[in-house]
């Protein structure tokens, strides 16, 4: 049996370690100042396909307390990437591999840099879920993974071998999480970020709801030029993804719940938004490809100014 | 001795209006409900270069009670040219020319539709005024017209007589206002829109005055950017702006004093903004040239996403 850690144990990490666990993996999660009240309550999940309590749980103040496993799960909002070189070299033997279940493009890089190349895979996540209280998550609605090598920024860097993907694969389908494994991780990012670019930035700069935005005509029509724009980043970058795909998206907007995307979430609570995984990797990628991004660098800097002004 | 009529007694419209009228002009306000209230105690202008009061003043509810004159000075709003086919008509003779001193591209357009081609002027006004009362102007500060024939939508219109256009600049020079005829109205217009694209859009969509813009690096940055797409576009339209205009500009909006734009005004006052002829009338004739200005159409469709939301 596989062993797991999971760094940042919030709607994500505890969400998926937390279906793990109750699966009765060998998983340990860095809680911080959660723990105490994880060890003594459990992890409490309350989710739309059945409420359970973890208990007893691996749960740990810090990483030198916690054991070396064969995967890390890095579920850290991707703002706090700086702290990885201080947490996951101790969890790792020299057969581990890192999971990295962030938001974003190239999101892998830092923890590739820390943990070596072949030694990283990706996981894109649609998965509506957050934080209740200490040891306590709540899931809403989805939580499908696409799960795949991550090769580097030059997609140069040798593939995690795909029996070590498929293991993992295995361990959360068994777990009942829907996972997919994909050959093409970065065509998954872009995907995703068809619909994460125009959503978590126009949900912050024009501090509206993804249903008020779908609703008024200029600013349906801007969502839609943007996820074209994004569409011809991703090709300036080698990944084709379908024009049907425009559609696709808007039309499973149509349908969501009225929602709060996790960057205007972050915006509304003070937190610091994952601007330049979602924006300013990508348009590092779009430029590098010679393309020039006008929209998606726009609401970049838009973003950028409403995030140093609420600083002052 | 020419005469004018102003329909709009505003901030534009009452200050220029006002120094002709105290030069000695033959000059009629249309008022509305100020009218009475002007008529007692005539038009007052507090103005960096010296206070003054009109008394008597030739003060208007409505068109119908005004004269024909040589010379219609439109100064309303652009959002209110809907208006125009009841103000103009009984104002003009045969040998009467419009005068429209509006913000934007192609405001003329609604003028010449109903006054005829060949007999409009357009005027670029760099002013910084505001009305502070019933016929009472407070001038800030700037107040230079650049003034040149329209030619009309496809540039084809006949241009008003160079004579024309010249004794009006005489009229006004008169006065002290500082003013110049040009050739290139459109010229004039695009440069113009060069600084009003981006400080007026940013203004409203960032929630941030001029200065605030200028020293925060990312929307400084784009500010510039948007300075570069509206020469783009203007070169699309046959305009050929300098690029040493864009570091002029920027340079010149380093040494303002802090200030609002007219449309972040309008925005918190709840008035229309003049989203149409400072941003749609420019993007229709870019997309005619066959130029797509996706900065500038960004900024567009998120004005128009606010305009609509607050009307909700």
């Amino acid at each position: 049996m596989s062993s797991y850690a999971v760094i940042g144990t919030g709607a994500l990490g505890g969400y998926y370690g937390g279906l793990l666990a109750r699966n009765g993996a060998d998983i340990h999660f860095l809680m911080r100042s959660d723990a105490d009240y994880a060890r003594e309550h459990g992890l409490r999940v309350d989710s739309k396909n059945g409420n359970f309590v973890v208990h007893p749980v691996h749960a740990y103040h810090n990483v030198d307390e916690m054991p070396q496993c064969d995967f890390v799960i890095v579920a850290l909002k991707s703002t706090q990437n700086d702290a990885l070189i201080e947490l996951l070299p101790s969890l790792m033997h020299n057969k581990s591999y890192a999971i990295v279940l962030q938001n974003g493009l190239h999101v892998e890089a830092s923890t590739e840099a820390i943990v070596g190349k072949g030694r990283v895979m990706g996981g894109c996540c649609f998965l509506c879920s957050n934080k209740a209280g200490p040891g306590y998550i709540r899931h809403l609605d989805y939580g499908t993974i696409l799960l795949g090598a991550y090769r580097g920024m030059d997609g140069k860097s040798p593939a995690v071998p795909s029996e070590i993907v498929q293991s993992v694969v295995q361990d959360f389908s068994a777990a009942g999480v829907p996972i997919e494994g994909t050959d093409s991780l970065q065509l998954a990012r872009w995907k995703k970020l068809m619909w994460n670019i125009p959503f978590n930035g126009l949900s912050v700069v024009l501090n509206a709801s993804t249903d008020q935005i779908m609703n008024t005509p200029p600013s349906r029509q801007l969502a839609e030029a943007i996820m074209q724009e994004v569409r011809e980043a991703a090709l300036a970058c080698g990944e084709n993804i379908p024009v049907s795909h425009v559609d696709l998206l808007m039309d499973h907007t149509d349908k969501m719940v009225p929602y709060d995307s996790s960057m205007r979430l972050d915006y509304l609570a003070g937190r610091p938004m994952e601007i330049q995984a979602i924006f300013g990797n990508p348009l590092a990628a779009a430029h590098q490809a010679g393309f020039s991004a006008r929209i998606v660098q726009t609401i970049h800097d838009q973003l950028q100014f409403l995030q140093a002004t609420r600083e002052r």
